[in-house]
């Protein structure tokens, strides 16, 4: 079906419902930013494959909302669609709340599928339509009646993140929750994020790709737990485990209905972030709610010393994998290789690692000006074939059972110009900086965001995006609640909070520059004026020095290059064969 | 009267009027920083004379709260009073809402003067009560009951802040506000701090002891203007000229009843953070409320290039005067000279500047281990003699008609220690530092405070305030709305900004080191990545050379220093004789 057609249908429904307007999010009843095919309606209804972006279609009118990232990609897949574009954080932005209390008359109605949009963005609408007395109405699904093939929900089944993988056994985890509830006057604890839900089970999905994670919600009380799923997911062996530890298995289906049957008045402990509307609604009016971020947000981030093991060796993993990778495609840079196809022989090298289970997101292979978008996507009819000159990005990363990784090098083809080796060498010192900062406790990603910029500020330049994001161990890629970067956030980071240390510099038409690597938080020392910490960088794989200008280095970045490149040989070599451990040795030779 | 006995009569009067808690602030009518003595109640109640704190009574306790600043000195000052002490900005602390809401039995009543407290901490007061039904009184003033021999409020004539130093003239101010009244449909704007009035009428008062203000209200409607103040205030001249602007002259006292007087159901643009709580009262049951900062908190910040003429001209004078005083302490170094008496001596020499009004605060003259205390106040009593050795710090500043100073040098009497020379290293590096940057616009001051602190970072070290406050033109030397410190607060640092960048360094027992100077925000270039900014310093003193070890600074902060010191030689020699010029060249001398 065309989307112009869709959307007439869509127009039709709307009309029958009494509704003037409908809001498609991008969002599933988990606010996941992966999600499965399912619940792709977004993409379905526009045709705009981003990973964020709203539809808002009224019966004249149609748009969709989405950032920076996405604008060249939309105004391409929205092409004569009748969508228009919205531009999101741009100067002067005109946001859907705004747009549609302008849009609308006093007294219309907008629909919108409750459990696919969030506790605080309806609470955001409702502030907008306040004044015009506009009406929202969540408990409609117009797409299901007009999405006639529409894929089924996935069907993996659940395994378990061994107590030797995890470090924490789930009965432990759940006594952590309780113990925040109780500090909280909490009797239930409703958690519908499905990292965290795979967290405290230590359990681990196959629904959605790229995240390890199972469709559920769970809800836990101070002697029992829920967990809502297909039940064909669980196996026997994990009921049985579940139910020694007083967790009880629901249909997934049965969330609304089950916490209606609640009748007792109590106090919830709820993340208006990670909780859909519908759900929320099925609380909000009989029982008191206490809102906070999920308390499992903050134990997941802060990983044991069993998960950090785990991150350094998948990273030890990904490395071995990528020295395969590089030295291949150096060997063929003259074969007329693709953004594609490279993309493929990596995957393929990762999936020879021991305990490999899938990529950890699309990866970003990206050459020459292509890596001027910082979140480019070679497709099989648009991409470029690599040739021995210019940079080549590629950003990537890997589910292996004992972590997560996430990596990005910018590789020299060949010839480069005099700004790509200093545009390079800036951002590479900005990622050093990073890596070598000494911070005392309680210290915020805002507070040291600067050091990754710096070296490229003096030169007048900057990046459009965060330096760093939390990773999951064995779980999602993007994973809070820390993060590296200028907006304000009050998180301070924390020993055991592992984080992407990525800075970039992307100059349209010419070159896209990202180096990325994973740094662990540590404690350094105590001295009269407290805790200090650090970063300890546990990616290992090289950063190709012949693409450097040593003249814009300092003494002590190149210590610490060097110093990391001893380290980067010594932790592979034993994993790899002669050839490639010479081949690596001769990259990681001191500069 | 004996602190005791005080409190005893406090008691009584609240038995009288039902009351089992009393709070005496430490705020005026206007929740200035420096109060008059007649609003020092909370001084008066319990002795205690730092510039922050609160002081709660119940029939069987009584407590002082205030921060990490004041804890030796509250100690002291307390002793014997049957007042304790609870300790603020600490782990674990427990403020006032919760102490009294512990405390306190369901339904009793707390008795605070409304005048005296702002919207904000009524608001914290509140919802901590709510529990407990505990009522809060407003409407009643106590101290007043029982201090005899209060001080009268001042009396100081207002004078005009002419064209020629405030660049822009009342009308077109007045004209700003109302702007920003129209972008929030606001019908009246109340003005209850004092710089703002002083800013937005361009008129300074002498009612307050180093800030140049007047107490008074102001409220702005579309058409006119009120300023409540005691008419005695105003000369005949300047009422012409207000009235001429339609600004009207009502008495001080009469605020609330005029607001009351407003029959019609407006909107009033309000500062919470900036208004008492009863004159919000007065407006809040009858009117709407737009509850914003006030606009001309900043457009204050924001110096328009007469003003940035008159702070440097303001710091060339207090850098003249510094020279005379700096070379006549090393020539008086072995005449035991105290911290004291000192600071009279500098006092003198900044007297003799054209245009000098008064100190912009009070001088923190501190010797040794007494400058390991951050806000140390020497006393008669209690202060040390400056002997040839170690190291003196001097915190103080200037009010000229042009400007506002605020400098702080620490210099070397005599032999220092590697330690103190090394530390005293480390915290100009971090003022040079801050100095240096150069950042995109929309920079907040917490992300990069990290500049100033770095090198003591490195080193395990750190100092427990901010690292710049805005900064008044010959009005406040605190000024918002930006600052650059470790705090989250949204407020980007724009070009026309005057910051003080002032690192430090205490060890407590040994020595304390602090530097300051005022930066300017100006405009750097602009590229193909947006606008970037940079610092101008424009205080205009020489960092002592002798104490600097070298290989401590990089190449450019050495470079940063000499070219600083070439301009300050050159900036403040044509106002010196030939004595203080060749002693300053010395001084100067490039390292």
């Amino acid at each position: 079906m065309a989307i112009k057609d869709k959307i007439s249908q869509l127009r039709r429904l709307m009309k029958e419902y009494g509704l003037d307007a409908y809001i498609i999010t991008g969002s599933d009843p988990h606010l996941s930013e992966y999600l499965p095919d399912y619940w792709k309606t977004r993409q379905w209804i526009s045709g705009f494959t981003g990973s964020f972006g709203n539809v808002v279609v009224t019966h004249d009118k149609a748009g969709l909302w989405t950032d920076t990232r996405y604008f060249i990609q939309a105004e391409n897949q929205l092409k004569d669609t009748g969508i228009d574009l919205y531009k999101l954080r741009v100067p002067n932005q005109i946001d859907i709340p705004t747009w549609l209390s302008s849009e609308l008359a006093k007294g219309q109605k907008v629909g919108v599928d409750g459990f696919c949009i969030g506790v605080s963005e309806i609470n955001i609408l409702k502030e907008a339509f306040l004044a015009k007395n506009i009406e929202i109405c969540t408990d409609v699904d117009l797409i299901s009646q007009i999405w006639s093939n529409r894929p089924e929900l996935p069907k993996g089944l659940i395994i378990e993140q061994p107590l030797e993988l995890s470090g924490i056994s789930r009965l432990e985890k759940l006594n952590l929750i309780r113990e925040s509830m109780k500090s909280k006057c909490a009797d239930y604890h409703l958690v519908g994020s499905l990292d965290d839900i795979s967290w405290i089970l230590n359990i681990r999905g196959r629904d959605i790709r790229f995240n390890p994670v199972a469709i559920s919600y769970l809800l836990v009380s101070n002697n029992e737990a829920i967990l809502f799923i297909d039940q064909e997911k669980i196996s026997e062996e994990l009921r049985i485990e579940l139910t020694n530890l007083n967790v009880k298995i629901a249909n997934y289906t049965d969330i609304v209905i089950k916490l209606k049957e609640i009748k007792e008045v109590s106090t919830f402990l709820i993340d208006p972030n990670r909780i859909n509307y519908n759900v929320y609604k099925a609380i909000a009016g009989t029982h008191n709610i206490e809102e906070a971020e999920n308390p499992s947000v903050l134990k997941k981030s802060i990983k044991n010393s069993t998960e950090i093991e785990g991150m350094k060796r998948a990273c030890i993993k990904d490395g071995v994998a990528l020295t395969k990778f590089w030295c291949w495609l150096e060997n063929n840079i003259n074969n007329k290789h693709t953004e594609i196809n490279i993309s493929d022989k990596l995957a393929q090298f990762r999936g020879e690692q021991e305990n490999f289970v899938e990529e950890s997101f699309n990866s970003i292979v990206a050459y020459k000006e292509n890596a001027a978008l910082p979140h480019y996507s070679a497709t099989e009819n648009n991409c470029a074939v690599i040739k021995p000159q210019g940079l080549l990005l590629i950003d990537s990363g890997g589910q292996y059972k004992d972590g997560t990784t996430d990596i990005t090098r910018t590789m020299p083809q060949g010839p480069l110009s005099e700004e790509e080796i200093n545009d390079y060498t800036l951002v590479l010192k900005g990622l050093i900086n990073l890596s070598m900062l000494k911070f005392p406790k309680g210290t915020r990603g805002c507070n040291i965001d600067i050091m990754a910029r710096k070296p490229l500020w003096d030169a007048g330049m900057d990046y459009g995006h965060g330096t760093g994001h939390g990773v999951g161990s064995f779980l999602n890629v993007h994973e809070g609640p820390q993060s590296i970067r200028q907006d304000l956030k009050d998180q301070a980071i924390l020993p055991g909070m592992i984080t992407s240390n990525e800075p970039g510099l992307y100059k349209e038409g010419r070159h896209g520059i990202r180096h990325e690597n994973l740094i662990l938080c540590v404690n350094d020392n105590t001295t009269e004026f407290g805790e200090f910490l650090k970063f300890e960088t546990i990616t290992m794989f090289y950063f190709d020095t012949s693409a450097i200008n040593i003249d814009l280095l300092e003494e002590k970045e190149i210590e610490w290059l060097n110093k990391y490149h001893k380290e980067v040989y010594n932790r592979l070599s034993p994993f790899l064969d002669e050839y490639h451990s010479e081949w690596l040795k001769n990259k990681t030779r001191d500069i």
